[in-house]
């Protein structure tokens, strides 16, 4: 399983943001739509070996939307659908217990430190200054941590040290959140096509 | 210099589309949208070396959209204001000459076989069924043509290979064309760094 999580900062975690402008009003939630297209968009059809959660901070608490490839539907790769389906999980009324709202779509109050995936896989943690995700030999279960544009806080550093994530780095370039997950997948596909599919 | 082009073989000639529902009213702009902003999109800032050309069939006659980021202004990484941006260019009354819509933004009529681009530079034609894009040692002036969710046709893949075009793959999955183009320039960032931005 290929695990994704990714901090929305200022993500709201309420639906009261406009489709018609998505990055003005929702705290930069295009963001973390773009990430979902990049984890689970193929040419004809999705990844169902992928779950992606985005932790949403820019409420008075957070919240945490799961999408899990498994089981998930309606999913489309344009950011306005995927902000829709966003919207109808943040209307529900969340609690500390994952809820479903559309299928392969759960909610729940809490934030990056109660992630059980967090506890569980090998964990990476994408930052500029890493070491080489080529040279990592990535595959089999494992989590990968991205920041939105503002990254992730020194706590949240703290907390990915003291679980023992590598800090790795997608290439030269300074990329959003959404290309590095592009990257991250190809690089996973590239080992489980030589691993034949384990 | 980077180029890519990318053909939209549905793609709208006018801007008479919807940025409400773009993938449902516009020929599927919103995949060339995601194509813009693979092809220039940095954490802080947009690739300057990269030039991408949007080939519109969805009309009578084709159109060709040209961004250019050395001179390219008001790009934002969403895809609605990448359409906005689009049906602004589309707006103009297109003549076979390249005119300017708004900075680094350019429209004239014609299509893939007019581009003086397919006939100086390197040229790449991405397939899935092409040789591994990391095996080629990419760089230098290069051109990379993809087509979106419907490939490119017959016709072209004729004038490709007409043209000596190197028929490559990025990776072992299906990727839509937005895709690629972040691993296309993954690789040239990566070969650029190892050869010291020559």
């Amino acid at each position: 399983m290929r695990n994704f999580v990714v901090v929305g900062n200022l993500a709201t975690t309420t639906p009261d943001f406009s489709l018609e402008d998505i990055p003005g009003t929702s705290g930069r939630l295009d963001i973390l739509c773009r990430c979902v297209n990049s984890a689970f968009v193929l040419s004809h059809g999705i990844r169902h070996d992928v779950r992606i959660f985005l932790v949403l901070r820019g409420g008075e608490d957070p919240k945490t939307v799961c999408l899990r490839g498994r089981d998930l539907r309606h999913l489309n790769p344009d950011e306005r659908t995927t902000a829709a389906l966003l919207k109808k999980a943040l209307g529900l009324e969340a609690t500390d217990r994952w809820q479903r709202s559309t299928p392969g779509i759960y909610v729940r109050t809490r934030g990056l430190a109660d992630l059980a995936v967090l506890r569980g896989d090998t964990i990476y943690y994408l930052r500029e200054d890493g070491a080489d995700l080529r040279e990592q030999k990535v595959g089999g279960d494992a989590t990968f941590v991205l920041g939105d544009h503002l990254g992730v806080n020194e706590d949240d550093e703290a907390l990915l040290e003291s679980l023992g994530a590598k800090i790795v780095s997608a290439g030269p370039a300074s990329l959003h959140a959404d290309h590095c997950i592009v990257l991250i997948n190809n690089e996973l596909d590239r080992t489980e096509a030589e691993r034949g599919y384990e």
